[in-house]
């Protein structure tokens, strides 16, 4: 699959009519390897691929698991003795014009790759991931499933006294515990703390008093590919506003949901940033505020990934594609409310990865 | 503590003779500013700080938390409605020269910048973070405190049968219920495993047999700030050759401690270069293959800092300073021997933060 994968990326930089691509960007080497070890905050690797030659630019460190695991890419060990720079001006008359990740690259890095290549042109690996394979689907779907029974197993944990962070240290115990990683830190926000959409997670408590919001975003990471879910439930009757902000919240992600098979139907194209409108416009005639966030993101080996779904997007929806839909409304000193499914558009259909009841939910 | 941080940048700005700085790395701005939340992996902030002025710039997600926690920098609310370009267009007559941070900033956010700054300098606001404050340096030993204990406990469940993932998680457990955080992903590496010196954590599960090599290289976080240590220990009686590469880690670890005394008392310049030559020659000496990686490194906000302790540094070592000195011999299809602790540079005075006991251990 990654040899068949480095094939496409091949033929794509001819079409773009590159000598050769220089990867720095973690996901995307995880993409074209399947070698998921380095750093994403350091620089610990990168790949340089051209017509007739693939090499993968790492330091002593990884030289025996990069061997082992990807021996179709020619290991270039870097070290003071081997500077990359060897490698460049070995390549260099082979390479007139090189595909950089503009969006990865650091300034410095870029400078350094100007002193061996006049010509460099931005080169996007990233729209590869955007149509997902029926098995990078799959795998997506299996996180997703976790999910859901990691949320049915934190309803349990629910209670009085409890803290944000030890909600989300049990959420992240089941996760772990199944084998699976977190694809990022959990957030957990109680009462008020859910009007900040990305509240961090800390030692608030639950009391016992009514209506309070017990907002829950988390997502799984298995086998390299995440899923993403928001839940928001009551602990303790909520009142008649705080019902009429759920029920809202999940209106507005019907919406969404009703616009993108409507437009199906019609054979037209599904323009991401309609469908955000759509959520978007419901929850603002409602006479709330608008929602602070895009409507959704693509997801896969990133949690945030393209397709995006919001106002300013350019992208339509397109068979293959994995995204969320998440609208939510956040009220300061009240609370807030988001609902976060996952949706894969395949065989000219919507469907949801994620399975979790959405009923109002009071503990 | 912060204004004051944001006073010192603000004379380093026009000492470098520029008008204005541009923050994007995510540790800068959780150094000038004590919010931690915003995520590594995405750019959810930076910071402008000019003479007259200093913004923080995020969206809505992130703008409650933001005014109640760092009052005394103006938001900018950036959203589709209101770019960031507009705050850039409003200060162009204000900033001639913006320094920015060519090591963080990627290509395509320094295209965007130019659009509006003819002439930008390279900034490095982590040289600030090099010298740590007394109170920095009680947070780092507060969490090598926190990871001796760690050590201590997890030696006890070291068994037959147990895989490294489950070691790992069982570190992982033992530092986050003590309300810390781990500031990398453990390494835990079996057998023959420790010779990739960053392996990857995984299913390898430890035998009853003799000699087995457990290597555990982890690090706590608390309030920020980072620990990282190195142990290895034997899961049955080690050979001869096992005990000799252990001793000649040890002893290596112990050159770059005398060397460094040795030039304290002499009060010349202790060059980060010549610690690392100290502990490697003695390696090569022994008649081992040289360290794979470099020596040390600082470490702080992030677990890796300057100053690097690697045979090409050009930095030397000043008071205040806390860093690594991690010596490693890793012999292929055998296994291999890191020990590696922290260390601080006070009152002309070399000081171990990590307290755990380096003597052989056998289990």
């Amino acid at each position: 699959m990654f040899k068949q994968r480095i094939q496409q990326v091949k033929q794509k930089i001819s079409k773009a009519k590159l000598d050769a691509i220089w990867i720095c960007d973690v996901s995307n080497i995880t993409y074209l390897t399947g070698f998921s070890n380095f750093s994403k905050e350091e620089r610990e690797a990168y790949l340089l691929i051209g017509k007739d030659f693939q090499f993968i630019i790492t330091d002593a460190r990884y030289s025996e698991a990069v061997r082992k695991e990807i021996p179709h890419l020619k290991l270039f060990e870097r070290s003071h003795q081997n500077p990359t720079e060897k490698l460049f001006e070995s390549l260099k008359n082979k390479i007139k014009v090189l595909g950089i990740e503009e969006d990865e690259l650091t300034v410095l890095e870029y400078k350094s790759l100007k002193k061996h290549f006049k010509k460099t042109k931005h080169f996007n690996l990233k729209t590869n991931r955007l149509i997902k394979t029926p098995e990078e689907i799959k795998k997506i779907e299996k996180a997703c499933k976790l999910g859901d029974l990691a949320f049915k197993y934190i309803l349990k944990k629910i209670r009085t006294g409890i803290s944000e962070k030890e909600l989300a240290y049990e959420l992240e115990k089941f996760i772990k515990e199944n084998g699976a990683e977190l694809s990022f830190p959990s957030i957990v926000a109680f009462g008020k703390n859910s009007s900040v959409p990305h509240h961090q997670t800390g030692n608030t408590k639950l009391e016992e008093k009514h209506g309070q919001f017990v907002l829950l975003d988390f997502g799984v990471k298995l086998e390299n590919y995440c899923s993403d879910m928001t839940r928001t439930v009551f602990f303790g009757k909520p009142s008649k506003e705080q019902q009429k902000i759920y029920e809202t919240v999940l209106s507005a992600q019907q919406k969404a949901v009703d616009y993108i098979n409507k437009t199906l139907k019609s054979g037209k194209k599904i323009w991401a940033s309609k469908v955000d409108i759509a959520a978007r416009d419901y929850i603002i005639s409602k006479g709330f505020p608008t929602i602070p966030h895009s409507l959704g993101h693509g997801i896969g080996l990133e949690v945030h990934e393209h397709p995006s779904l919001s106002p300013k997007s350019k992208e339509d929806l397109k068979s293959g594609m994995v995204f969320s839909i998440e609208p939510g409304i956040y009220i300061p000193n009240l609370g807030g409310v988001r609902i976060e499914d996952l949706f894969v558009l395949e065989n000219q259909q919507l469907r949801a990865l994620t399975g979790s009841s959405k009923a109002l939910i009071i503990i």
